[in-house]
């Protein structure tokens, strides 16, 4: 098999050549991909988004500011390219402007590459597209352990008449049986809501949720403790992590910002916390360029998607 | 009747109040509209568009920069608020993500304005929503002539499959009846396209079209002479502008902007140009704020939509 | 009594509408404003800052990202909608360029507000703007306890010969008998300042003064205490927030900032830790959106303003 | 007598060094003035601002952006530092907020530059600050002949009850008796105004008044012709240059833009069209940094106050 | 011989899959580079800026805006993948801070592609790097007829004791005998300069010169005729094109602007006046990213690239 | 001697005035340094940096920011103009795109610096300007001990075969002995690394080294135990601070940022816990400003400057 590595950075300077993630090789063809232990996959859909748009350009700001990973992960103590045979599939094809059209694009296309064997780090996109990529994984895997990190719970039944939204996808992913809810746990809510019943919205579906207020106030260990006893027995397991989860500060560039939030130390200590677990899959959404400034929320969206892959990496390494 | 005018800008300062479009009273009931002679109202649907998105913040951002706006036109010599009562009738509602639906929206919204028999100034939104505008105004006017301002033909068939896109609404239009070929012309055309059909597709479906590069060699009073003969004698006549007409160092804040556009002084010697017309009705499209800078394009709509309400006065005045 | 609430968010889309605060009704007849219990009020006043200038588009920058805020707030349990009828008054009218003209002004035009017994929620403008409220304030209620959240105490006797700039509002307050100074605490100060006696200079005045670093080192709920201890009693209650508390990272838009604040967590853990105090009145001021980036400060005084609200709400069931 | 210099941009690179205008040496003390023919002198005041405030950043903005001016002319053949003795003068001192003090400030510093017979080019500051300084400068010479480039003709009587505000100095500078208007001309009005008076209003007080669209039809050399006619006879002469006199696109960073304004090479054309004449001061004014893009408002105006260097170089080469 | 094409734009919308030129096929490997007529190729070297610095982002830049061009010119009437075989090569390898080391990988780099007898389209990068570039391009043509598009002759000697710089490179061609100065022009030459003989240092080095300043006198068609004169007859072309020639407004985003410029219409007018000509090669230098407002300069350098590359469409059709 | 202060902000408002640091004279010539106890120096050099670069607009952009500092630091509870004369040298002549020039230039700038008796606090530039500074220091002083606050331990070997780039100034300067590693500490370290060798390689060469996730951990106070027990010896102190040390939140406008670094309050916590300790020199690098955003980061860098003056002050104080 083809062990794919990215251009050397210590040969060929971080600010040059063609903008795949990490520079890794680009596998166009579907054919190729069963070559990677994991991709990285675009999904520029945006049409659900009911605030602001723009996460369609979020696959390619993140590819922009992942110039600056370097292969070994300190504090995990992987070398990512040594472990793993990684590349970018570049975009799956969606049809803007069209929700059912373009989640059953998203569907079939994330069917495709799971169906090569190959663990896939989907990019959104807004988060309207967990519920296709559930679809394509609960397909293949069954029905998954949510871990959900989002400053909201995304479980709403729909918006002016819209039952998909980016508002919306796991009530759907529920209500199709994608994912498990004695399984699943949300982490990072808060803000202000529509009413008392979007508080107990999660629980009342059978979900954990984990609002930022206790985050903040018990500590990361803590929530560490709540999500592994949650989501860490044995069956498939998903990772959705929408950027909102993190401060504005942290995060300007995304579509409903809600202060408050996670710091990027947080964030950093909640992934690597995870280390051990294995995941079916991972999808990063809500990044949105236009709305960035100083390209923070693209950096930090790029070394969200690199601890991602260290993960994997480790889980690997000790399934070894 | 109530005759509406805005807060005295020589009283309460201009950074101030609630931003409606030139402060102007906000008539929020459909049964108060008949009060104006002009209102102005906002069509905030941007799930159609190609490239970037985001025109949905256009309306509140064209309002935000009126506030600069004065009573009279120096060069037309008419104080519009004098001749007119206007008003500012709010936001259409629309479902994003939704286009047909909201496109019925539209094209209700929209007949509900015209039924009370005042001249409407949409402001968009992307340029899907045209379609649903021009459905409404023929229902009441029969087919229009068509005057469309804009960097692109807006003809093309389809978009991956999709049939309404902001790059398909005259076509529709042109299939539906709304607007009459003959007596229509597109003015601003210019940049790279698919083939060579896309150029001679406006004269091939019966329209006039003067590319950007004929404005800038033969002048605005030549073009002018041309849209005139075409547009200028009797029956119903609508005016779409898209901001992207103007060159990108002009009106940066827009979805496909494509360089060598109009000027600024071009685009007002045309608008005023056409003083003595009468419209049906207006619409100013592609305004997208989170890509603008420096609110320059905000503020130049602002302007072109003051150009418009200026044009019904001096139509009101000389019919009077 | 009408019972004011804004459009619906679930229904008619978020970034739709005239932009007054959370789009609640504009009430911009002074005999209507007995209809509400609390009212938002613009107070756009800029001139007596002492660096940056910019903050007369503060109230209109907070009402656009106000867009966002929903009816029920989580940790304090409330729906702000239910328990209150809210609305927006516009901006009280002021003379740019002229410091004595404007502050009777604002004087005249808070006293109006005060008078139909209404809990007012003004936004600034810069800080000088609390010295007319607070006359506005004492005239109806007598000195206040003030609650005065801040990077700088404010209390400066002068500028360059000018007794009256953003930096001096509470020391003729003081003069005035407007404050009671054993009542009041002021939080978050810090910076580099001119001299050993600008540090005891809150001492020296009699009111009690937590700087940033002794609530960093300390954190929150030892900081409460202190406040708690301060106001907590009997009397009348005013809480002035200048935005410049918060650390430059999640309020760059402000006028001058200093480094080492506070983080939006630890300003919403002090905010909430005050519910079951009322208030006769609020400020929120030095929000200034020529200088804001990705719009974080003017999403942050959004959302300050809605934390104060739902104190209003809260003291006001809790005495039902 | 010293002849100050710049360093040298071919030795000591130009992103180099204290940002004084040009890099060239500050004479902070009045007695040393008089070792230069022309001084820059900073006049940050802007509390006479009616809508956007800042331009209090507008020297530091320009002197910034100076950094990249050269010594020679080609157009006008002339290099500034062989002919002329240049110098940075810094600052004259104002109070923010408090217009009558600081005009009285501005009035008394200007007159101390004016008093060591030197020629002064103030960069503001807002377009009031020309008030106090045409006090100084007719003073010293008599009633001037004035060349005012702007888009608004700044005659208004007042606003909000004030008599001083960017909109008023040349009517309070014609009642003062400060210009001679049978001798002065502005060019470059345009966009909207309150009533027809506003149009007539130059005519009206004795000035001639050339349009931008008059400007834009005619051409630069009608133009020229016109205001050499008008300003070209003997006399005391003044430059009274406001950055909003050019468009938008080409000068974003100014309080009140009306689009449709004057490009670059207009204005290029139109200041060098003025060599030979003798100007007995100037003054650059409404160069806004908090709202400049790109630093392009600010790049522009060190090349303008490069353009008014020029003209006394030429003037004095000539009289040589 | 296989022909390439970038993706389809109206199956696969714009806003996806990987950032290299227009979506072409990027062709990594140097034996594979035979394989088109043209290749786009970055040279992302900007160690040899005097003022600002950043160009090294140039080339991705460039690419990512690119996403908006389509396949058909309309003033030129040729559909550049029809009659072209087109591809991106990705970026030439340099040493950021070393210059000399630097030189040589581009001229080595630039060489291999050369050899492959494709003509290649450079983007720079700052203006040092033609100098590589063209001891390339000798190499292999002999010495070449220049068109030097730009507001700076960059024909100085040195800058600081150092021979090579952004200012220097054609000064240095000369020298090598890589131009032919007879058969070459200077066109956009404009702002202050250091002294008398940098304007007539084109002259007297041989190539002729013509100033914005004339361009904008005489216009385009005039100017035209000069150019053509001077570089249409037989033997090899090279066209460089530094976009500081177009003005600061349409390019903000460089590294030494001058006011004054070139305007988009005035540059593709000139562009296009060289259909028919063929050329060995271009260069497209000093574009800034960072420094970019709106993606102004990136999506105009997009666009002037899309000419060069129309030129070659063109006199290849007519050499059929 | 002459005891330099800088113009008072409550007479002369602090947006006023030439922009030297704080506004503190600007000593231009080297004989008379020797008035001052601290000078600020700029080394505007930044040809070494191998990602963004931008850096030698670091020192104009602090001098720009520093205007908001005022004399009096409460916690240290020191008036640094009080205790110390303190001036701005101005910029170190440096030649850009030459590296080994600039690092000769810089090392014989700072020894004229160091020759005169004052302690330097010099303003980069990127981190490679440490090394010609760490020769002139040794050079006086002997080894130094290094307090090392950054992201990245600059510590490697070479990049694409250069031995100079702002990642190995501290293996050079080990190389050289000017520094003792026995005595030094690193202390902010994170990110992704090249491999596992990275992490231990400062150990390896003899250096302490405490990661960012260390200091988030086990807190401020623990860190400055450890950082104390290293450099707080006898012997000459340095210390070399890179703004990337902190999280791009706080400082966005630097050239290789790492997510999860230090917070604002963090680093002051640290800064004031050197107290007592006196250094032989400070540096400050990668402030870039056309990478900020709000100018966040070069205020940020003003403060971490003035604590640095603080500490010298505090130290001398103790001294006498």
């Amino acid at each position: 098999m083809t062990h794919h590595r990215p251009v050397d950075g210590q040969v060929y300077p971080r600010f040059e050549g063609i903008r795949t993630f990490m520079r890794l090789p680009h596998l166009a063809e579907a054919e190729r991909l069963a070559e990677a232990d994991l991709v990285v996959v675009g999904v520029p859909f945006d049409s659900a988004g009911t605030y602001r748009v723009g996460a369609r350009f979020g696959p390619s700001g993140i590819r922009h500011e992942s110039m600056l990973l370097r292969p070994y992960h300190p504090e995990l103590a992987v070398d990512v390219h040594e472990v793993l045979s990684l590349a970018d599939a570049g975009d799956l094809p969606v049809t803007p402007g069209y929700l059912v059209e373009s989640h059953a694009q998203i569907r079939e296309g994330a069917a495709r590459v799971l169906a090569a064997g190959v663990t896939p780090l989907f990019l959104g996109g807004d988060h309207s597209v967990s519920l296709p990529l559930l679809r394509a994984v609960a397909e293949r895997h069954g029905p998954v352990a949510l871990l959900h990190v989002d400053a909201h719970c995304d479980l709403w039944d729909g918006y002016y008449g819209g039952k998909d939204t980016h508002g919306t996808p796991f009530r759907r992913a529920l209500e199709e049986g994608l994912i498990d809810p004695a399984r699943s746990v949300q982490v990072g809510l808060r803000g202000p809501v529509y009413g008392p019943e979007d508080v107990s919205l999660p629980h009342h579906l059978g979900l954990e949720a984990i609002s930022a207020d206790v985050l903040h106030r018990r500590g990361v260990a803590a929530t560490l403790e709540r999500i592994l006893a949650r989501i860490g027995g044995p069956g498939p397991r998903y990772l959705s992590f929408d950027i909102d989860a993190l401060d504005p500060a942290y995060a300007p560039g995304t579509g409903t910002p809600e202060v408050g939030g996670l710091t990027t130390v947080q964030a950093l200590q909640l992934l690597r916390g995870l280390a051990g677990l294995d995941f079916v899959g991972f999808d990063l959404v809500e990044v949105m360029p236009p709305y960035d400034v100083g390209a923070l929320t693209q950096l930090l969206a790029a070394n969200v998607a690199y601890e991602m892959i260290a993960l994997v990496a480790v889980a690997k390494r000790r399934a070894a």
